[in-house]
């Protein structure tokens, strides 16, 4: 089965429809999908953006914040935009990449879920935890592996990843074999293509 | 039947296969569709970018070229990337507002299928006299017309009322009552959201 790379961001927008619709729709294709969760930040900062662009171009921003509201309504995704935007997602990625497969992934979508479903703070630990207890595990050790040195320099080397890759923004899909997507519009087509490979 | 204005920019890669696809799906739904040519450059220069974003970000720009590419394939459409790019559009816009309604939309057309499936340099004169022609116009009398300054002014209160609206890229849908919908991937959204209206 071919395989596809979901590089996600857990402060992006467009990122949350896609984390709650990937694993359903690469099912269907029996394509195998890699969660990887990295952080824009140092990408931005490298094409000289201090903040997100939809904060530095306001057009842009207004715009976004509706047509994200239009695509979950279309995907009857509940939406709440949370405040501070973008919400610090250090510490919710350091947590995903201390769990594995399947466990990543279904951290992932809720904390997703809690930000951008919920509105809730997700650079808190409390929201961690609680999010870590509801799917069954043990909050206090997961934080704990989270804050470790391997932990931090595993996240390092993922976001250093994804810029040699060629990724700008999330979400990104790269198929086996190299072809890249951006964004939750071209999630079918990357899975798509994975499935003609 | 409800009105969408169709803003795009000649030099926009995207309002192409937008460009190109726009009138049979507007037919489909019943929607009336107003072409609305404009400039990027001076919206641009608004918010500090003095090129193309395509140019300016290198990741994005060569994610863009090949992204292109596919969905222009998807739609069997040629594809052949002018040089340089972007293109100036300024003449091209100027002469499609000498132009009205159906004739501004098949010259519209017929010079995307120049610049974007052919690579012809659509800043030169002999260009869009020749697509001129080939629609059974008398090209010196439009070229004529396409310089005096009431076109000349017409484009620039244009590329106003584009920013005024909130525009920041091509190609933009406007549904009469206000709704802003970006990108070639967002026209049957907003074809289908006139529809409801």
């Amino acid at each position: 089965m071919t395989r596809v790379d979901f590089w996600y961001e857990f402060s992006s927008t467009y990122s949350y429809p896609a984390a709650m619709r990937a694993a359903e729709i690469a099912r269907e294709r029996s394509v195998v999908l890699r969660w990887r969760p990295f952080l824009l930040g140092p990408i931005f900062v490298a094409q000289g953006w201090r903040n997100s662009p939809f904060n530095l171009y306001p057009a842009k921003g207004r715009y976004m914040w509706r047509d994200v509201e239009r695509v979950c309504a279309k995907l009857s995704l509940p939406f709440r935009r949370p405040e501070p935007f973008p919400q610090n997602s250090l510490f919710a990625s350091r947590a995903a990449l201390v769990l594995e497969d399947e466990d990543r992934a279904a951290f992932s979508r809720a904390i997703y879920a809690a930000e951008y479903g919920e509105g809730r703070p997700i650079a808190e630990r409390a929201t961690i935890a609680e999010t870590l207890a509801g799917l069954g595990h043990n909050p206090s050790a997961i934080i704990e592996r989270a804050s470790s040195e391997p932990i931090k320099a595993k996240l390092r080397s993922e976001t250093d990843e994804a810029q040699r890759l060629g990724i700008f923004g999330a979400p990104t899909f790269i198929v086996e074999g190299g072809e890249l997507f951006w964004g939750n519009d071209r999630l079918e087509d990357a899975l798509d293509w994975a499935a003609r490979y």
